[in-house]
């Protein structure tokens, strides 16, 4: 068939309903299984020719390199470890990669399992958003065994301009994770700025091209500013819709305090941004972009 | 004479020792004084051909135009206001730039009574650090009155290679303190996701790399590095010396607190930020530079 | 007259309003000054054989012992210093008691203004909130000259169950900002607490039982919980009306954080409680009892 | 014979070296088996008669009742499902109380196993503290099937002064984490609020009575307080030796970390709390009691 299928965690139950797809197109002619497929992957792996098939087992029986990409831990190891999942019919020597921005402890723990299968497990968490995902601009960083990486390079790389690798498996989760969750905090910092110095009377392009100019330069002022009429093509340009969801960021950092506890690192303002993030979509922000912390902070009433 | 005096806060009583230096040697034919040069002052200000005098009623004597800068609110409200200070002896149609890093308020204060005796009052705080100051790209904000911008412009043309009106007085110091605060965040933040990420497996060069490519960059990640050994000719590579110290950081924060606290701005990581430096000065950690923070983080011992 | 006439700060503009009172009923035969009655005021002076004046000055001609109950610095500076200020027409001798919750800095100028008039300024701020205010339990925190504090002590005695002596000025309201700084940072911890057992699963009243057998056991668990159906009496019971509200409690701890930048002490749960109470005020809890804050933490929406 | 032997985890690899004692002299003639003895158990269970075994396997071969009290979710895992686990050769009816304090994810999961071997599993952590535990005041938090708690009453009633039902396995748990989240913030906040007070130069006795005779009072000022010299009897007295180590304070904040985010739980004055103690391990702190917070606030060079 030529249309890409892909599973809307939102729409279907989680455990049944993964769909999976083939495909003969890219980076060799021996076929590549993607499974899970939600906003990120649509654009990832838009090509024709595609095979839906019925589940993770299926496809596995007929790839041997898949590609898995979910929103959640409990979705990752289900599509994996589950009924009808990638190890009930996984081939040997397969190479399984994931690019799920999952818990670093559970890619470590699918690693093992695969491994007993005798395949190969790489996590492969992507960065960028979606705007870069139709572009072709996501940066893939991939954890794993490092004489593998040269395969997982050939078949990531159609998809992202930059493909690193970071160390043993579990690395491709930590770099992202601690990306995001400087990113957070850049970008409540930067929305604390610019509501402080609006409210001291700056005007609001004024401050942006200031930080800018300076040290308190970051991506979120110079690239993503979250005022509104301070940049154009931005979510904040377009009333937050659109981006990076709240959602998505708050239970990004919320890997990164489970990662932080375990580690017992100190994340004093990655732990605040974690916790301001989930009373954000406590209060109506949940599908918002995550600039909109801007507007959060901002006055609601005369007081 | 030809050597510069400046003004250490450090060493003298507060009250009494202001030295004050006159030149003709700037933008123009007409003297320019300076008061209360310090760490900032001493590099921006060194030119020959100056002339100590006692106090800045003396300064204010001899000089139309009048460049201020100095540690504390305080020092600046004796400077100007003070037994001996600028206002005892000020000519009508002065200008007079504050640089200080002070409160907004302060700076409001100081104008009103600047123009009860009929002369001008600027504030023009300055970014970009030590370094900056002696390689001559400072960044002038100022605030004032926007008629006597240019004459302001002039001056501080020869000292700094950006020199932006702000807006009304005071909004000089807004954007100071709130690139500061963003600054302070973003390198907390950096630091924070540096240390987890070591904790995670990863290298630091690595993820520094990472962080660069992507959104979680900031000049904290790209050019003023917290981590030792991942970039050259920063504080971190020299046991954190020099650069921008954590006791200074951690006033100004206390500025932007203050201008929160007053207009009622949440400022929740500026907040905590404020606190982390606030700590870090009772740790031992007062004179490095404020990069120091993933130091701070570091664990000192097993446990 | 016999109708006690008081200032409500809402309803007036802020300059030119404050009611005065003199009452020969109080302590001794010489006639006690009452300025700026408020919430807290109304009960605590209500007594017969009242005479209304028309400023703080006429107030300072008539009696020798005045208390001043003000919101805000501002309105105590007013009070005292302004155009028709108390220190116009101040005799020498008198006892002049400000229980406002002000900044101890400004008591301190205060205090310095009203012994050059050869009178004795005593900072008293209270505690107990507005129903311990109509039953006689307030606490009142004394700072001054020792030597004058019978006599602040036989005024206040009759008000306020408890008359404590702090120490030098300033000391009173330093102790006053303690208190309800560590008040806030309890009833949000209580909040915090309470909030995530209920959604563990816990039954509200028998977690507040728990709590209050053991070490999590404070005033805001045991005698004024924030959960609604868990205690009688309380604002939580009544959708958090009446008590002490938000704004205020905002207010305060905005003192505590200038305290605390000022003498450089680390308040790392103050600072954020500040915010978090800066935060609801923005979000349309201003006038709620303060112990709303568990309903600002529960969520709105699903998610 | 006739000593009590426990198991300290420090000393002892963590998988093979269970202790283990039966004993027939509580609650009734059956014997009863202890598993995992370390700081709390030792004095709750000291005890004539004891019979040391070898295993937790061998432990429930022996007894039909069995105490857990592990340090931490990995040891209590170790001990039911691990190679000589209790879950090798446990009874049919058996009653099985774990009084570790753990996740209540993992109290669940031990809940689903125990009971497929049909036993039956309850969670029951306990507050008090090592003093209560030596004078027998403890409160164990008792999570499981309403039906078996009165056995499980009747077997901690010996140990503990209160036995409270929280409802459904995990319940215990969450009560426990609840109780010392807010114990942590209340006593961060009261240590703040005396380092403050005592800068602002009050008394710090005569500023914890005004604590404890107003709102501001809590368990950690009235019976805890951290100031040396305030109280007798507590380890702030004692150089902050003995009672609740932070280490300890920070695993159980790393708990209700864990929940609070898995539940979507906002917790911001928690999760700061847990960075803090987090901070003190990594600072030096880590063996003292958790009251030593107050010292950790304290400046330790001028600046």
């Amino acid at each position: 068939t030529s249309s890409l299928r892909y599973w809307n965690h939102r729409q279907r139950p989680a455990a049944a309903s993964l769909a999976a797809v083939c495909s003969r197109s890219m980076a060799s002619k021996t076929p590549v299984g993607f499974i899970g497929l939600g906003n990120m992957g649509n654009p990832m792996f838009q090509e024709a020719g595609e095979q839906v098939v019925s589940s993770p087992a299926d496809v596995a029986e007929k790839a041997h390199r898949i590609i898995t990409m979910l929103p959640t831990s409990i979705n990752a190891v289900e599509a994996y470890s589950g009924t009808n999942g990638i190890l009930k019919k996984v081939k040997k020597g397969s190479l399984l990669i994931d690019s799920s921005t999952i818990d670093p402890s559970v890619s470590k723990e699918l690693a093992k399992e695969v491994e007993k299968m005798g395949a190969v497990f790489m996590d492969a968490p992507v960065s960028g958003g979606v705007g870069a995902a139709w572009s072709g601009n996501l940066m893939f960083m991939v954890g794993g065994v490092e004489e593998e990486f040269a395969a997982a390079q050939e078949l990531l790389g159609c998809m992202g301009s930059n493909v690193l690798f970071c160390g043993a498996v579990g690395t491709g989760q930590a770099a992202k994770i601690c990306d995001n969750m400087q990113l957070a905090i850049s970008m409540i910092g930067t929305a604390e700025a610019m509501n402080l110095g609006i409210r001291l009377g700056l005007d609001p392009k004024l401050l942006a091209k200031i930080l800018n100019m300076s040290s308190g330069r970051c991506w979120s002022s110079d690239t993503y500013n979250p005022v509104p009429a301070v940049m154009d093509g931005v979510p904040s340009a377009n009333n937050y819709q659109g981006g990076f969801g709240t959602t998505l960021m708050a239970k990004d950092l919320g890997l990164a305090q489970d990662s932080a506890t375990s580690t017992k690192s100190p994340i004093l303002l990655g732990s605040l941004a974690h916790q301001i993030y989930r009373m954000m979509c406590a209060k109506g922000y949940s599908k918002k972009d995550f600039s909109s912390v801007f507007q959060f902070l901002r006055e609601e009433e005369n007081f």
